[in-house]
Order: structure tokens, then sequence, then C-alpha cells
């Protein structure tokens, strides 16, 4: 089919992305287009749940800025005292090998993707309301109030640059999220720029067929 | 939601279209978004089976020459000695009621369109082959070797120019091109110029919720 792309999903904490993305991924994976769900790499510790390689590459600020000096990283940002950051060889090493591969990070580093891969296609997840987005995190449980406050202060922030993504997705309702971020990633690949090596395939071999035919 | 959409499915005769667009439009309304098929006007005597309102409006050669004369039509052609246009009012009335509008239009018309509605968004159909397509006109019974044969001479004049189309979809696998033409609909409806007033009220009324909870 068409070259791999590459997805970011930012959304809010709390905003439910990762239900959204690893869903949509599996469907995409069914209609035949492999996908890879990125590992950040942190100098954040494990909390109790994380495994180290699944949940998130888990280094030390030493080798993570050395990584930073070697240009290893699409995007890197720091947020509440760690540094998280994307290996530019897991994405672009993917990517060559024909997987779509999706990026959830946060609004900062979706432009810094932007500028290195300008073909990313950004999608920005926004939660139905201010209560609905509040009571996530307070469900959640792991938040204080203090942190809770601060996550719906950085939400909006988020927010007010949100229009320059290309998509809009309010998780209202999940099933239709998801099938909203399929939808979106079929037709990133259908466009016809993107069809276009697919389609000359195609033109070149019916002309010769036809000429073949009439003849 | 947003606001309703234009699109146009174009393909050669036998590709499928008509199959693909209703399935769509079906899936579509079952989402919440309301669509219509728009049903041409033709000069051509109705077939056996075909309803007058329903297949086509049927009218006399005058009167589709007066509604030409009048600005009726946002796209007109003639084809195999016929006339066909697409009403204006039809379409644009639809869309004030805010349901998305569905043409199954030639190329050349699909190209009147995009200047009359810069916004539409047009999706090309490909056959799969040069032996399917063939085989599908075959199937259908209703047309001669020579009828054919310039079907077939005139579906690869439209390929050479719908690499101008926004999509292409393969029409291998039914269930798979309906998929991507409801994917590319709600991608359409998602992109976030599209979803600006729906994100505006969103964010207003964060921003306003976040204030009132904070002090």
């Amino acid at each position: 089919m068409t070259e791999a792309l590459l997805f970011i999903v930012s959304s809010p904490s709390g905003g439910g992305k990762t239900t959204v993305i690893k869903s949509a991924m599996a469907r995409l994976e069914n209609r035949g287009f492999p996908c890879h769900f990125s590992v950040s790499h942190t100098t954040r510790s494990p909390r109790p749940t994380e495994l180290d390689g699944v949940d998130y590459h888990f280094v030390d600020r030493g080798e993570f800025e050395s990584m930073v000096g070697r240009g290893e990283f699409l995007e890197y940002a720091e947020y509440a005292g760690s540094l998280y950051g994307t290996s530019r060889r897991e994405v672009l090493g993917k990517m060559d090998q024909g997987i779509d591969v999706f990026l959830d990070i946060e609004v900062q580093g979706a432009n810094q993707v932007k500028t290195a891969i300008p073909d990313v296609v950004k999608v920005f997840l926004y939660p139905p309301s201010y209560e609905e987005l509040k009571g996530r995190l307070i469900h959640r449980g792991q938040n204080s109030p203090e942190a809770i406050r601060r996550r719906l202060m950085w939400a909006e922030r988020e927010f007010s640059v949100a229009g320059e993504f290309d998509y809009a997705i309010i998780n209202d309702r999940l099933d239709e999220a998801v099938e909203t971020l399929v939808g979106i990633c079929l037709a990133e690949h259908h466009r016809s720029d993107r069809m276009k090596p697919v389609l000359d395939g195609i033109r070149q071999d019916f002309v010769l067929r036809l000429k073949e035919d009439v003849t």
C-alpha cells in the first residue's frame, strides 16, 4: 500500500488518549496497516505497575542528556521535573519497515516533530467538558487536588494552541472517538498524493491491457 | 456538529460507486451525520426499472436547456447524446439543512463543481484492474461489446485526470472501500478548521468553569 505514516495524538492528561489510540491501532492492524505505539524515554522513576521498554524506556538524566547531545530525539521536553523524549531511531526505523507509528506526546513536542518530519499528521483529542476531564482526573486517584488543578490549567494552555493541529476529536463516546481516529488514518493513507505510486501502477497496467485487448 | 459537506465520488462506469456510496451513507447516518444522495437531471429516457425523482429527474431537452440558461446547474455535461446535470438548489438546500450531499458524477463535472463550491471533497474510486472492470461491464449484460470498449477507453481518460482528486480508493473489497469512504467523510468533518466553532465553544466553557472552580 502507501508508505508508513506518523500520527501524533495529543490530549490533556485524563483525556483518555491511550485507550483511543490502542483501540484504533487494533482496528487498523485488522485492515492490514501494521502499527506501532512509540515508547518514550524518560528520566522519571517507574511507577509500581510500569515496565521498562513497555511503558517507557527509563534512563538516568546523564544518559538522556547525552542522547540529546547526539541528536537522538525527534522531540523532548521537561515536565514536572522529569525529561521525556521520543527516539528518532525508533520512529524512523519502524516507518522504514512500512509500519505506521503513533506518538502520544504534548503539544510542544508535536511542534518539534512537525519541524523534523513535516508530513506528520497531528490529532488533538478534546475532553467533552471541564467537568468530565476533572472527573476523570479525580477518578484516577493518583493525583492530589493541587496536581489536578495544575493539570486543568495546563489543559487550558494546550487548547489554546491545539487549533494548529490537523484534526480535532471530542472524546465523548469512546467508540465514536476510535472510529474517527481510524477514519483519519485511513483517509490520510488514501490521499491521492500518497497513493500516487499505487495509482501509477494501476494506470500503466490498464493502458497496456487496453491496448492489447483492442488490437 | 460541523457544517454539512459536499462529497463527489467519481468512478468509471462499472466501478461500483453506487453500492459503495449508499453503504457509506447508511453508516454515516448511524453515526449521526444525515446524508443525501443527489439525484441528477437528465434528458435520456428512463430505463424500465428507473423511477422519476428517484434514479433521475427526467426532463426534456427544452426544459434542461432553460435550466442551464437560468444557471440552475452546479455542473452539467453531454454524454452519449444525452444531457446530465446537478441541480444547484437541491445540493445547497440540503447542505443548508445540515445534510451532507453525495454526488456521483464524471470527472469533468467534478471540476465544474469545484469551481462553484471550492470546499467540495473529491474521491475517485478505482477498479482494482482492467480485467475486473471489463468483467463487471460484461456481467451487467446491458452493454454491447462496442459500448464496453468505449467505456474502457473512457475510463482510461478519466484515470489520467483523477490525480487531481483529493482521495483515491481502490474498489477491491467492497467492505474496505466502504470503510475507507466513511473514514474520509469522518476525517473531513473533524479537520480542525471545520471544527473551529465547536472547539471555540468547548474552550470558552472550559476557561469559564476553570476560573469559577479555582477562585
